[in-house]
């Protein structure tokens, strides 16, 4: 795509204010859509937008929206996300999902308004603290504080979200230096050429020694009880091939992570079998493993602890093998082990295969095969169906090849909006979002951008009419009693209603036979659809 | 209400887990309702809860109406809020409202579960920095280490809670501590007596000095050009009252803060007219002061800044006077300075009188009138209706005594949890929620809540199909374009819909006629009702 804003008809615009000199640098840095909720200190980049048709805003009417979508967005794009949110309770409102955005780490600037330099010390009511909120999320955090600076921060900004690894930057705007003069002759001490804006620095991952790949194969050559474990940029492309290959050729057992970002998997893709969220699952799926080697993955842990259990799932006497991790390549790393341990060996693949149409009752387990028979090619499936998917890999191994997106950190309301953006940056592709009722609540917002929007995106929303995994929790956690506040199903939650609300058509199924003929209808039309999937909890 | 935790009977039960000890502490601390969206390591005081009738769950669908209604609780009640939170994501989602609770000067304690402390080593998906996102909104932050310290600890969060002034609390609660055994002697230093939970420490107010008072005295005497400000305690009650002699004994202008935590108005009350938020209009308002007095209220300033202009409100020459502040009494000093400048004068109060029921267009102008001819005694208005509420204090001004309750911090999102809280708080006063389009998207759930406890709440949604205040300050902040973003209006959102969709029974009113019938049914009726109040936008 053109920088339309290095063009001479843009650069001969004049004066560049501060919000224009930022969209110039999130534009010449390859930022393509910015997820907003903008307030009055964010007015002047709004206003701007208006001038920079490359950067596609797109109107959340929430924070945590903007933030799922923009995760949604960085993790198929190709390209850094982008949020605009307003000042501290509206990056706090974003954090839930920034908070997911970080564990995928996916690359994401957050553009943060915040009030006038010369207002800050009046304690206005809107007037917090902004950079610690930031903080808890990113790996980058700044405040411009001269208009001149933005081109500058924002680049840098923009080198920390891509790095590797992916991660969040967050720039802290005051509305001053938003609206004031950008040039650089206005900054006292700047020199007289007017800079083009500095591009943001591309890193590479670093390459991994040659000791760490000769030790990984001495581990997963040495007979029973080896498994590797991938996840983070392993979980696709190149790196997912080469460790089906190190899998076949060493009769390692291949894991996945248990919430990678973005697993390919399906027909013609290396098999793969995801870590288990509940602990007794992973402890089997580990159990009498020697030697666990870790290719972008860290090393398995408890989601929660329980009492009387230990959270830490290596198993005693297993040793661990880091192959590369954080900003190691690990693609490289896979190839490289691969080439020592089984040139020429292909991975095992997964055979295209799908589940029959099933008949009878309407369930998770069933929905699960519907989804399986219908799951089209290249599907960006976004998962947070919590116990109602617990069918979903299974039914779906088959399927022609597609992309599935996790709840990377746990924190709820995710699915929405990271279907949202995954839709805005792959327009071409069917997006599925699966979701759990209670998932569904915490971002229902999400559905009227995606009416807004036009977006391809069928949601199912599994309606259990209750918090169907704190119910499997208190078993695990020992205690009794207390449903009450696990359930949702006085009133019950009319997810059709509540769609239609915001503009997206919906329908419900209560039968095999209707989902499934919702779930076509959704894949098959444009546009966005949701179907009221009800099923009955879990247990 | 007796204090059932520490009755007979249920001393009796054993062992007390830190999480009974917890709520035995809350109770005993006068707390009754724990606005609660909870996850697996809040499961122990979930079960807890079972043991405890005296403490109320309400549970909510999303963080941000968990602290909403906390916030409106606390501010109606006469007693410390409380919420329940799963870790750092649900704190975080959560802010928001805790910002306008903490300008509110709410009391209130925010219980956030998190991971068992063994567990917090393993990075698991959902570690993050709890401290960090309290801090931000907290005069008091603590994680407690062991369970037998959790009385203790909980005494000191109510505590710092009830101030005064009110403040936010917020106590971290690893899931092994409120899992473990909370008798003293499982502590190794602790003394061998089961001592009862201590309670928390009631402060009073600072009384303020004599200075302070003939200084104030001494300045509204002064002759033209004198005005006093009254905020926080001072808007209601007997410091309401102590103002409102003052202001008639002396020529002062009354004037209310801004945003009021909790306004006490209606025919009878002493008349004060709050300051307003636009700018020009403060300023307007505050033109010709020559000596203001601060009573509970900050020095005014503007909301935001904007290009050219200075923030501070106060008129140049204009001299400051603060009566009372912070955690100083000011109803007392109020008092006393209604004593010493006029003894036995009587403040100017509202006339009854309320508008007639208009004819013509609904506008938010009608619309304000009808609320005006109908609004109940004892009503609790909660008013986050932006720019559609421009004409609601004129026309509701002499309406039965009702309480007027503020978007204190700015944080879009308040007014549907906020009426939850009120409506818990006081279950036989009717309850109004006066939104914001825009504003009810930030926290529909709260719909749900207000359906499943049958809660009194009367909503009023001013849909005008756009951001509305944003255009207002787009051109304020003398930008030009970008309406697409401040548009709301494709798709329409469909608020009867979302409602029924949520268990609220709603109606659509695009006529004064309409609009009235409604209203009046709303009120009458008991149980929620949401109207969705068709308006052309201002401007």
């Amino acid at each position: 795509m053109p920088n339309g804003a290095q063009s001479p008809s843009s650069r001969a615009r004049s004066p560049i204010n501060g919000a224009r000199s930022l969209i110039n640098g999130l534009v010449g840095g390859g930022v393509r859509a910015c997820f907003a909720n903008p307030g009055t200190s964010e007015l002047h980049f709004v206003a701007a937008l208006d001038e920079a048709p490359e950067l596609r805003p797109v109107l959340c009417l929430f924070e945590g929206v903007a933030t799922g979508a923009a995760d949604g967005y960085g993790r198929m794009a190709g390209r850094p996300a982008c949020t605009l949110l307003h000042l501290g309770p509206g990056l706090a409102g974003g954090l839930p999902n920034l908070h997911n955005a970080r564990r995928a780490a996916t690359p994401l600037v957050n553009i943060v308004g915040d009030h006038a330099l010369g207002h800050k010390r009046l304690d206005a009511p809107l007037e917090s603290d902004i950079g610690a909120l930031a903080g808890t999320v990113s790996a980058w955090t700044r405040r411009t504080y001269h208009a001149t600076e933005l081109a500058d921060d924002i680049a840098q900004a923009l080198t920390a979200a891509t790095g590797p690894p992916g991660a969040i930057a967050t720039l802290i705007v005051p509305a001053d230096v938003s609206w004031s003069d950008a040039k650089p002759d206005t900054k006292p001490d700047a020199g007289s050429e007017a800079a083009a804006p500095p591009a943001p620095t591309a890193a590479r991952r670093g390459l991994v020694s040659v000791e760490a790949v000769t030790g990984a194969a001495d581990a997963l050559r040495s007979g029973e009880g080896v498994a590797l474990l991938i996840g983070g940029e392993a979980a696709r492309g190149a790196g997912l091939v080469a460790a089906g290959r190190v899998a076949a050729a060493t009769g390692a057992r291949l894991l996945c992570e248990t919430f990678p970002a973005r697993l390919e998997r399906g027909a013609g893709r290396p098999a793969v079998e995801r870590l288990a969220y509940l602990v007794s699952g992973a402890r089997e799926q580990l159990a009498g493993v020697r030697h666990l080697v870790l290719a972008g993955a860290a090393s398995p842990v408890a989601f929660f602890a329980y009492p009387g259990q230990g959270g830490v799932l290596v198993p005693e006497g297993c040793a661990v093998h880091v192959l590369a991790a954080g900003a190691e390549d690990v693609t490289a790393a896979l190839e490289g082990l691969a080439e020592v341990v089984g040139p020429g060996v292909s991975p095992v693949r997964e055979e295209a295969r799908r589940p029959a149409l099933p008949s009878g009752e309407l369930t998770a387990e069933s929905a699960a095969a519907v989804i399986g028979a219908l799951l089209p090619e290249d599907a960006i499936v976004v998962d947070e169906a919590i116990t109602s998917g617990i069918w979903l890999p299974g039914e779906t191994a088959g399927a022609p090849p597609h992309d599935w997106l996790t709840l990377t950190g746990g924190s709820m309301g995710q699915g929405l909006p990271l279907a949202v953006g995954a839709a805005v940056a792959c327009p071409d592709r069917p997006v599925l979002a699966l979701v759990g009722d209670g998932a569904a609540m915490y971002t229902p917002q999400a559905l009227w951008t995606q009416a807004r929007e036009g977006l391809d995106v069928t949601t199912v929303v599994f309606d259990n009419r209750s918090y169907a995994i704190l119910g499997l929790e208190l078993g695990a956690a020992g205690g009794a009693g207390a449903r009450r506040l696990l359930d949702l199903s006085a009133p019950a939650l009319d997810f059709v209603s509540l769609a239609r609300g915001m503009g997206v058509p919906a329908e419900r199924a209560t039968t095999v036979r209707e989902f499934a003929a919702s779930l076509k209808r959704g894949l098959a039309e444009p546009g966005p659809l949701l179907i009221d999937c009800v099923v009955p909890a879990l247990g």
